[in-house]
């Protein structure tokens, strides 16, 4: 994985469409473990590991992937719909948030599946 | 479990807080069939119908049911979120809709599970 | 819910095909316990309960349809496939338990979505 | 997937244990991609995409996941627990293959959490 992290010159308001670029490192950090969990799991396929215990570990990748969903989510909600929320207030265009909780609500609709 | 809503003298926008309330009759007809299709599982089990054929039901229930939740988060991030956003921006008081946000997501991460 | 449980006199393999024959009592008292569980939600959206509450309980319920759904497919693993394993055995047709097992994982595949 | 029956001639009985040996270079190759997947969602938060986008791609790794998972609760069904219930059926000891059906079936509560 490539752990390198440039540092960007931000505009103001990235922070509202890129919630998460507060908690990028520790995201990607967790990402990583993820991506080694399924290197791990591909290893215990090739060592034809017992299949009772390949199912275990992937249910541990289950859980964390839905650990960094809902970091997604919640940093989603919380900067880019709130941000949309606010603008909407200031330009009084409803369009504006009524998009981004469609879109927000289709994200979680296919994690739910 | 307490359900009572702060009752702050809210008549204007009430419907932040419940923005199902437009939808309650297709939601109750909905929720009306969700509970005959589990009664008619009931009755499968009762007249020892093929445990495949009850788990398919029971796959539909689910798909019904995550329909609802997806239509009650949605409703949820697009009146309540986005009117704490809003009251937050007038207010000045950020921890309005942080509170939002954080819950939205807990409740998220329960139906994820 | 109907729960008048007629007693039937069963064929001597009809516990292979119906695993959850022996706990069918229970099974129907869980779900008219998640019948119940549908129509309190339909209650609390008919009072106008916040959405959040709401979908605590969905979670709830999705939780109990997983534990029916489990026993369920534990019951038809136990009977159904290990009963079609040993007639596959004892009459060298592979075929009937190939299709048990594909049954099986269909229906399996369907919850997991 | 071949699902042949082990009824005939095993060499220490391999394939039992072992279902997904048939499959292992598919599987290996699967594998693979979703490591590459996982890899491809770190560069997007690491290139602070729109979080949209990156639940979008989870989405994906999870469906590919549950399309794993579900191919070796396959193999484990239709080679461990099958060749457990015929084993019992040889020697008499219903616990062989009783273990078994309740490994399976925690297995596969993991996974439906």
């Amino acid at each position: 994985m490539d752990t390198t992290l440039p540092t960007v010159d931000q505009p103001a308001d990235a922070h509202r469409e890129h919630g998460y670029t507060a908690d990028k490192q520790s995201l990607l950090k967790r990402l990583g473990r993820i991506e080694g969990q399924v290197r791990g799991i591909a290893r215990m396929v090739d060592e034809e590991k017992y299949c009772i215990d390949i199912l275990t570990q992937i249910s541990a990748i289950n859980a964390a992937l839905h650990k960094v969903s809902l970091g997604l989510v919640e940093e989603h909600i919380g900067h880019c719909v709130v941000g949309a929320a606010q603008d909407s207030l200031a330009t009084g265009d409803p369009e504006i948030v009524n998009d981004k909780v469609r879109e927000a609500s289709a994200a979680i609709g296919r994690l739910l599946r």
